[in-house]
């Protein structure tokens, strides 16, 4: 049974098709093949999985497919990968009325959507992602980048896709790592916007790491509900889509600060979803009662609590050229309550100094 | 005395300011210097010219400048040199707000552009255009692009400049080439769109080359007017947008046949355009008498009614990624009459074969 959702921006406007099976159906495809040629950038990981079930319906869909294969992880967000990609499409002789498909997780999407919003300046893309992670979070909503030494998602495009078709039937070859990577987005979802959800998560955690069907689906088909309404309000960021961004400022200095792919981006926002706790405490936003419930559900979907060894300087660091960051000063997405984020700036550093060593994995990062 | 045109694209609407002594006013920048930083791109040719009068311009205005000077010519429209300012940007901790100025011609425009474009998934920027090419065609209409090794502007985005700025004393430094090369565009805008502007520069070429100020003026102004109001149409290049590229298809070949750099754009431009219109005439859409209009305004203004000796395999490979090739059969942009473009595809390849021959410094090219 395929669940449609959608995604209100007006002339940009697009489904998101929630399913099981769905990526072997030729109509997953059809409408969106103006052109007679397909692209289907994916990684060496999902590529031996999913790639000839793919080219076989986009085949019976009437299309030619061109096949593009990068390395999987986060190191392949990259300038060269890119230039690859780009090189592929050329040699192909794929024109403005290219399909490009991106079947894979996050990183996939990320490149390959960067690659259709710049490819002769602009071709249609699907999002057909694979991982819960990229289910439930970074394949709708139309943001796209690559990264650079000096932050992550740093050069990028706002580019929506022609629709997301998410296949259910594709989680069971995910390991519990990445399973679990993607739990945090879910968990983001509830705690910056939905009690209800970070309610029924807490009830229903464990289902979700068994993989049960209707859990799985509940949990992606809320998030993208959630997502869609902030993006169809916010589409290019200048409002309430910040509040997305929930434990991002943190976890993408522990991406950076770590060398990128070190720890999965999943993990980075579960350590600093924490972080950002535990500051809407200290800047006296929330109690330890609720500090706790984020730690706890982190904890129980088995991601970490706590950041890594990095000194307070390097998350300084690496959040100055965040993003977020307006005008200079870093601005936090930090909690009202459980369900209401908000965007705080202009914090005292030594209360953020304190987070930080309150959710650090070395002690002396407080120093 | 400024004049100032429009480009209506709803929310992406923007003026085009036209007049002498723009780049020297606070004016011209203080609208739209909400972040309070500004970063300004040039080259090393315009940046002795005119780089510490736009400084002190802005800072005039009350923002701080970051200066990044890059290398001249069309070379520099890659992957290195796009990386290069998007790492100085981050360096200087340039944020969301940060507004980005595009000093210099159609080179610095495009790169500079489509850096704004993709950095931190877009930012603001001022087109300053310095060049006569520059103000009549490249800095209106949002087109950003680097070139790839396959074809030119293969990479790109279209992001509208909040303004144009097209200071007209800006071209009194220019080299008496680099003006031919500009009123190849303008030749292209009458030929293309505009029958009385043909018969306007059949009578005032030479004051066109001998730089008088009323028709510099006027050559801008009109070449504004026609591409403002195709693009307000048209942005993304659907239906009409595509007649602004009669002379490319062969122009791009040119210029990537030859290595970038080697024909200044305009001189490609020049001659693809004399070829389409011999094209024009072996499909029967005009005369003799047309295309010897077409060329003769072209050799009156110095530029070059043959191309280069490339074998027409060359062309066609070249021709064949071309971003106006639709479903792999190159279209071409050719005239119905003079002031009236229009797309033909699907022509015999020999027609074009003989439009080449006839076209071309090497009579062994039409083997």
């Amino acid at each position: 049974m395929t669940e449609t959702l959608r995604v209100a921006l007006a002339e940009r406007a697009y489904p998101i098709h929630i399913g099981v099976g769905l990526i072997d159906e030729p109509d997953s495809y059809r409408p969106h093949l103006a052109g007679g040629a397909c692209a289907v950038i994916t990684d060496r990981t999902v590529a031996p999985l999913y790639l000839s079930r793919v080219r076989r319906a986009i085949e019976a869909a009437g299309a030619r497919t061109i096949e593009i294969v990068i390395e999987p992880g986060e190191a392949a967000k990259r300038w060269a990968t890119l230039d690859q990609v780009i090189d592929r499409l050329l040699a192909a002789r794929c024109d403005r009325q290219t399909l490009v498909v991106a079947l894979g997780g996050g990183v996939v999407g990320d490149l390959a959507g960067f690659a259709a919003a710049i490819y002769q300046r602009g071709v249609p893309y699907l999002q057909v992602p694979t991982t819960l992670l990229a289910q439930v979070d970074s394949s709708v909503g139309g943001k796209t980048a690559i990264n650079h030494a000096r932050g992550k998602n740093m050069v990028g495009a706002f580019h929506q896709p022609q629709a997301v078709i998410a296949d259910l039937s594709t989680l069971a070859t995910l390991s519990q790592r990445e399973l679990r990577a993607g739990l945090a987005e879910v968990i983001k979802h509830g705690v910056a916007l939905d009690a209800p959800l970070v309610g029924w998560l807490e009830a229903n955690l464990e289902r979700l790491l068994a993989r049960e069907p209707a859990a799985l689906t509940h949990a992606v088909r809320r998030s993208c509900e959630l997502k869609a309404g902030i993006v169809a309000a916010d589409e290019r960021e200048a409002g309430a889509r910040v509040l997305l961004n929930l434990g991002h400022t943190f976890g993408h200095a522990i991406e950076a600060g770590m060398g990128y792919g070190e720890w999965l981006h999943g993990e980075a926002v579960a350590a600093g979803m924490v972080m950002a706790a535990e500051l809407s405490e200290r800047v006296g936003m929330i109690g330890a009662g609720e500090v706790r419930r984020v730690r706890d559900l982190v904890a129980r979907a088995g991601l970490p609590t706590k950041g890594p060894a990095l000194a307070p300087e390097r998350y300084f660091e690496l959040m100055g050229v965040d993003k977020k960051a307006a005008r200079g000063s870093v601005r936090f997405v930090l909690l009202g309550s459980i369900g209401h984020a908000e965007v705080r700036g202009d914090l005292r550093e030594e209360l953020v100094r304190q987070a930080l060593a309150a959710c650090s994995l070395n002690a002396a990062a407080a120093q």
